[in-house]
């Protein structure tokens, strides 16, 4: 299969479980569920959940009901999307071309709904009964530890908001990226590895990978925020020059950064090595990842 | 020991293993934990935490490493009380006689400080190490179901911002508080008897023992409304009349409000048979729930 219909049938996949882990809209309080089914169905690319069970199939053979993880994933980083749009802290009308989740159903059940989404990420991974109790808590408490306060999204998130207009400095710049994207897309990976069993070895290549692809993945974000129209990207472009965030443009000009995308995603393939052929599909995501237009 | 002296020592054994558990103030990024802290550390009772250190002991001898649930069961009160209190919420200025949240860190603070407590919930249930996994997903579980959209504690907080100005129906009463109040407090017995290994019997007992008492909590709580000062309250007193929210003394009136909180405590006490001696803890926390004054 090439990439592209492996793409499509991974995010058919996880939209089919998705759809199965959040109550429907007629299940009361109708506007909640909504709310949350509006976000999460807004066109995302599923590239969390398409690591993390790609990442399970490197191990193993199949996916070893990482689908569930793999959900668990999506619902945080959509939390993350509609807190980050709220008025208080971006102030963004449009994600992915379509109105914002505050837009649409109004402040008060943006809010909740993102604390729903974080809420079940957790809550599904609690009642997977297809996996020992023991990796359970493992994916909880590294899924958690990536949402968290401590160098996961939150840390980037607050490091992000109080570094508007700060002069902007490689390390600080690398301290809030490798928190506020690094860190998800790192336990993506985590999450496959230890419901299919990694063993310890393969576990560290692959947070290894996860760690590399993360960086190079938020270096692109911020190189297309220049260089694409607010058309092609779905929402507003050049919005963070204006707000002065601190970027990888801004600190090291547009054709370094490309170039230190391409060295983080050099040793997000190197650090496949273990894995030889079976790594195929991550290796492609590699560069899919550093290749993208939007 | 008397009841006064067992619930100060309990408090300080709470606010201990609290302090523990957040990262401290000189912690980066500095701002949100002390948000986190600020609201943690803002005068609250402790009654879920002290409910489930209870439950734990009156099923074990010892509390059996309850104390982490117990402070994950605060740091879910603790979110869902500054995530009310914004301005697209109920907007409140004041909480147990202090500015909330949002009026000292601001809003954007504010938000991420509750998501970042509703995270660490989950997070330091999930790094216990001093009981079996199965155990700890389970906690978890019941958690993020109390806390969650089916029943829980959005469930019931959207049913309440839905029902302002609605006509005051009995069901509709019962149906918000059950979830807005009832279900945190039924799980903090809940974790208690998980963590100490309760069996079905023991579990079903403490489950409705706190679903009587949850009940009862509210009930009081509504009636306070009515009845004390915001002085006394430490919040905004009549808020609940003001705001058109379906209460228990607007649907019922006070005298029949006060007969239920009784007959709910009753229920509560009838609850505990199973435990004999072993509960009269429980049997004294039932009644202070109905008869405090703040």
């Amino acid at each position: 299969m090439n990439l592209r219909d492996y793409l499509v049938r991974q995010q058919q996949l996880v939209d089919a479980e998705l759809d199965r882990l959040v109550p429907p809209e007629t299940s009361p309080p109708e506007t909640i569920h909504r709310a949350m089914r509006y976000s999460l169905f807004a066109g995302g690319k599923r590239i969390r959940p398409i690591l993390c069970l790609e990442a399970a199939c490197t191990v193993a053979d199949g996916t070893c009901g990482a689908s569930t993880a793999a959900c668990a994933l999506e619902f945080i980083h959509t939390y993350s999307l509609i807190h980050d749009d709220l008025p208080a802290l971006d102030n963004d009308d449009y994600r992915r071309g379509k109105l914002t989740c505050h837009k649409v159903f109004g402040e008060a059940m943006a809010i909740l709904a993102g604390d729903a989404l974080l809420t079940r990420a957790f809550e599904v991974l609690s009642v997977m009964d297809s996996i020992p109790a023991d990796r359970q808590a493992r994916m909880i408490a590294q899924l958690s530890t990536a949402a968290g306060t401590v160098g996961g999204m939150i840390a980037g998130q607050v490091a992000d908001l109080e570094g508007e207009g700060q002069p902007p400095t490689a390390p600080l710049l690398d301290s809030i990226h490798r928190a506020k994207t690094g860190a998800l897309l790192r336990a993506s990976l985590r999450l496959g590895a230890i419901c299919a069993g990694a063993d310890p070895g393969q576990y560290d290549a692959l947070s290894c990978y996860g760690e590399h692809i993360g960086l190079a993945f938020q270096i692109v974000d911020d190189i297309l925020d220049v260089e694409e129209s607010s058309e092609a990207l779905g929402k507003t472009a050049g919005k963070d020059a204006q707000q002065h965030k601190i970027t990888f443009p801004a600190v090291y000009g547009i054709g370094e950064s490309r170039r230190m995308a391409e060295t983080e995603c050099g040793r997000a393939h190197d650090a496949l090595a273990p894995f030889g052929a079976r790594a195929h599909r991550l290796h492609e995501l590699a560069d899919l990842i550093v290749r993208r237009k939007s």
